[in-house]
């Protein structure tokens, strides 16, 4: 199960290089794993006993405001490759950091230990510490990290088991960048104006609040769950949207199936602007998400259990998942149906009447 | 022996800001480890039998224009926190990678390439390959990597035992930074009037394809040779200059030992460019070097025979060491003494005609 370096890397820094290209009108753009390698986290066997090495490694721009939560969610986002393998614990980590160039002495000083500390106190909670990293001047602020855990085989599960009759489980909501980016256009009246007919400035607030908890959130209660469950495969959802990384996963499956995503749980208000934006595809399943929730393939009988105890108080406070899709025959495809169910979901600030009365239809079906 | 996360690195980053202030006017910047950690990886004591985990991570900007070569240093600088441990073995490498946001896209689908396969290669040189990584978009080009490996205790040597008597010796010569710089004034008519006294453009030439090649060359077979010889410490020569790292080295020591430097070897012409230009202090022992030699201490009656060890054509072409100081009594600080001996190392590709008489005398010593 070791991914073949061979000439796979340089395939996918050509790919990422050209959808770079693409992106970088915008200013600070989604991150790109190396598709080829195919997985979330690299496996190595090592020279001693049957152990393998897992790592990964991540790193971004911020895309909140607040430095120490987007310190928390750089720790989150690489963790979460080591989770989507059903691993728990993490034997190091280590921190890559540029502070930028365009800001002066004070404001790097006051905004770089919040990014730490937020990087350490999330990598605390992962049971796991920071013991070393590199810090470089950059024009632009990169927060990132590499996690890496030393592995019997029965502590983590290859994502390439999943069977027909497998129904798929997603363990956060989506729409993380589009509450980021609503909540910049708070200040851009010529942005704010193609939105504001569909979601008011309290909502946006709300719901950056909702992204920004769910971005910091570990998916390492999730990737527990998977163990207890019999989880075949996960990926996590992240720069590619639910759907690329539905198909990264389907690639990589062992027998010919194929996943159908039937429902979309999306935090409320976020689908109506990706449609009045045009811009995400959040209905289509292609915008991207920053630290998003695992994807996973569970039995049919356990998949209900799975969703359930994950809301159990003893795992601490909010955790959700929601049932959005099942694993047919097929030839290693993922899809989205035409008209999937939005399942807006309340931000945790906010009051059910707080919010428009169309909370789930099919009215929120892609219109283009 | 595990480095104390605790507050450190976050001294660590704010010193690295700070020192990134001072330097951030002057375009791409030397990077920054972090000094608080105190060793050149990590060292992590496992779950499983005895085993550590040994890893490091370092990114910065090039400084040749080639690059193939470019790629090729970046791995070997990376790979070199590993060797100045006397690890032998990398289990894994991953990339980091941006594409700059200034490059069109003809120039990014031939320069990304090139850099990538350069990594590679020093990587498979190193007996290890890479399965993963990480690319962004950035206004600069950025390429570095992680490497790690998962140790038994005989499989390393901690940095920490020298003893008086020792002595010191340096696998590489010092000035690949002023070779790089001066590389670049050749034009830059104001930078360069101020040092073509001291150094014709051929000698500027040689120089800059001899620090190329030594800063792609692997310290691994240094890092074999510790163990053969009984070496009691060693770290690796990058950006805080030969002066700052042996510092950092004789701070760790468990016994009451200090070094003092005495030799400097450094690539012809590179101290008499230091010196007219009043930028580097490289006779001071501060100037930055990129994927410098290892500075390893070693038993006064096994130096000379490490020395010439590595010279052997059973290692391959273009090794060379030099026994640069001594360890004696004191309270782990570090000197050069007033008037080092310069050891002018002449490039490969240099007859020693090409270049002037003062190879090797006391004038190069510190002006300022």
């Amino acid at each position: 199960m070791r991914p073949q370096p061979g000439s796979g890397l340089v395939g996918g820094q050509e790919e990422a290089a050209q959808e770079a290209g693409l992106t970088s009108g915008t200013g600070p753009s989604p991150t790109f794993p190396f598709l080829s390698i195919g997985m979330d986290s690299c496996v190595i066997p090592l020279r001693h006993g049957g152990l393998s090495l897992v790592q990964t490694t991540d790193f971004f721009y911020p895309l909140v405001e607040d430095p120490y939560m987007m310190g928390r969610i750089a720790c989150a986002n690489v963790l979460s490759d080591l989770y989507a393998m059903g691993i728990t614990e993490c034997d190091n980590m280590l921190m890559l950091l540029s502070v930028s160039q365009s800001m002066n002495e004070e404001e790097r000083e006051k905004v770089t230990p919040l990014m730490v500390k937020g990087f350490r106190d999330a990598a605390e909670e992962g049971g796991t510490a920071v013991t070393g990293g590199q810090t470089v001047v950059n024009p632009w602020i990169i927060i990132g990290g590499v996690a890496t855990v030393v592995c019997q085989p029965n502590e983590f599960i290859m994502p390439d088991n999943a069977v027909v009759g497998d129904v798929l489980v997603l363990t956060k909501p989506l729409g993380t960048q589009v509450a980021a980016n609503a909540h910049q256009w708070l200040d851009n009246p010529e942005r704010w104006n193609k939105i504001k007919m569909v979601v008011s400035r309290e909502e946006v607030e709300l719901a950056y609040q909702e992204a920004m908890f769910n971005m910091a959130t570990l998916n390492r209660t999730a990737a527990g769950l998977m163990h207890t469950f019999n989880a075949h495969a996960a990926t996590d959802i992240t720069g590619f949207g639910i759907l690329g990384h539905s198909q990264n996963l389907a690639k990589q499956q062992r027998n010919e199936v194929s996943f159908v995503i039937h429902n979309l749980p999306i935090i409320a208000k976020m689908a109506a602007i990706s449609k009045a934006s045009g811009r995400f595809g959040l209905l289509q399943g292609t915008s991207a998400e920053t630290s998003g929730g695992l994807l996973i393939c569970l039995p049919r009988e356990q998949a209900a259990r799975f969703c359930s105890e994950i809301k159990s108080s003893k795992y601490g406070e909010g955790h959700q998942a929601w049932i959005v899709g099942i694993v047919e025959k097929g030839n290693r495809t993922a899809r989205i149906i035409d008209k999937p169910r939005v399942i807006e979901v309340l931000p945790r600030g906010a009051t059910a009447a707080a919010l428009a009365p169309d909370n789930s239809n099919a009215s929120s079906e892609p219109s283009s």
